[in-house]
């Protein structure tokens, strides 16, 4: 049987990447850089036929998705925009900075909600004009349904479900499908796929604007996985993001 | 009852209608005036809230809608692309200027084609690289429904069908629609919301980036008509389609 096939594309660069901020549900742009990854990224999918893309509703893995559609002439595909793709939920934290985090609630407590599996940031309060909860882009899901700071677990939690509801019918109805998101809803579908343990998780990080490739057996076991483009610019990639990791969450 | 809302944006300036090219479904791009058209539509519709948007598969239309989606904050919004939404399929002329295609098949007869309701340009010859039956935009599409060629009224004849599908039970449910299309697909649904003869059809020009704001009654009637942004800027723009109209198709 032939196998299927699942790419998918870690968004590049943020405007708020750059200033090293807490970003999570945060709606904020991609930086000229980041723009450049994406076209580089649809370059590379030239050679992949696709039928189907999803994405969350956050603006930097949209614009992805646009601009690598545009540079693989594939502007005409479906897209489905679902929030469960979003990053993970980080909560009181979005909008500050690392030295802004550590000053008020301690360097080993940071680590902890960076590095932890299923530790929780302290939560949005209710009301703060953040969330999720008074903001048009989710007026149509149930507010029960809507995070105010999410673990990793959390996100897993609910990217799955997505996965399980509208992506994994399209693949076994044989379509080619690309997904567009961020680094912990991608990590949720890594994990899932390669059936990761949550210590192997949290150690996992994805290079930004390089498509991974997966192919999947009938029973959507891995039959092959592999990054696209230059190995040695994935690499550099790689430990770039290794290093925004200790640097930031 | 609350009035429905439906917003039709008609894509602006492409690369191929500088250079008085028949386009029909020949996917060229947005000029940069093209873009700046539809950023100034975004603008305009600031103030309105959207539920769905839908747009063809032509990259002009797509385009459109994501830049002024962009300028709108509403990149989250979720978007149908209909290839029923597309352009007139101009058949052989596609691709052809307006000086060539008098002198192929004379002025009188250009005419016809480019004025009346029910009269067909030559078709695409079967196995033409320029048919749909050949792209991959359009692989999912029976072959039969696919157009080597259209009239006005063939064209009216797909986009009510996907009106009545898709677009109308969103307005029956109360959602709040744009659609970002072309000339003729939108002429299409002015023709059905407001009950045009063909004599009326073919004599109007939507102005190309001018947001057209229907308020519509529980049975679609017409509530309120208007074209968003300055009355001077859009009777100038009307005039330009409406000269652009008697040089080109």
């Amino acid at each position: 049987m032939k196998e299927k096939t699942l790419v998918l594309l870690r968004h590049g660069e943020s405007v708020w990447n750059r200033e090293n901020l807490f970003t999570g549900w945060t709606d904020v742009a991609l930086s000229d850089r980041g723009r450049g990854e994406a076209r580089e990224a649809g370059r590379l999918l030239r050679e992949e036929a696709f039928d189907i893309c999803f994405t969350s509703r956050l603006k930097r893995a949209i614009h992805t998705l646009d601009i690598a559609l545009d540079a693989m002439d594939g502007v005409w595909l479906p897209v489905v925009k679902d929030w469960r793709l979003n990053e993970r939920h980080y909560g009181a934290l979005q909008g500050l900075n690392k030295a802004e985090t550590a000053e008020k609630y301690g360097e080993a407590q940071v680590k902890v909600w960076r590095r932890s599996f299923d530790v929780r940031p302290p939560a949005l309060p209710e009301g703060d004009e953040r969330g999720p909860d008074l903001q048009r882009a989710y007026a149509d899901i149930p507010r029960e349904k809507l995070p105010r700071a999410e673990s990793l677990k959390d996100t897993i939690a609910r990217v799955v479900p997505c996965f399980e509801e509208r992506i994994r019918p399209q693949l076994e109805a044989g379509k080619r499908v690309l997904i567009a998101a961020h680094g912990n809803s991608l990590r949720a579908l890594v994990m899932y796929l390669e059936k990761l343990s949550e210590g192997e998780i949290v150690e996992l990080n994805l290079p930004t604007g390089v498509p991974l490739v997966y192919r999947l057996r009938a029973d959507f076991s891995v039959a092959e996985k592999k990054f696209l483009g230059d190995p040695a610019k994935i690499a550099a990639r790689a430990a770039e993001v290794a290093a925004q990791g200790k640097a930031r969450g």
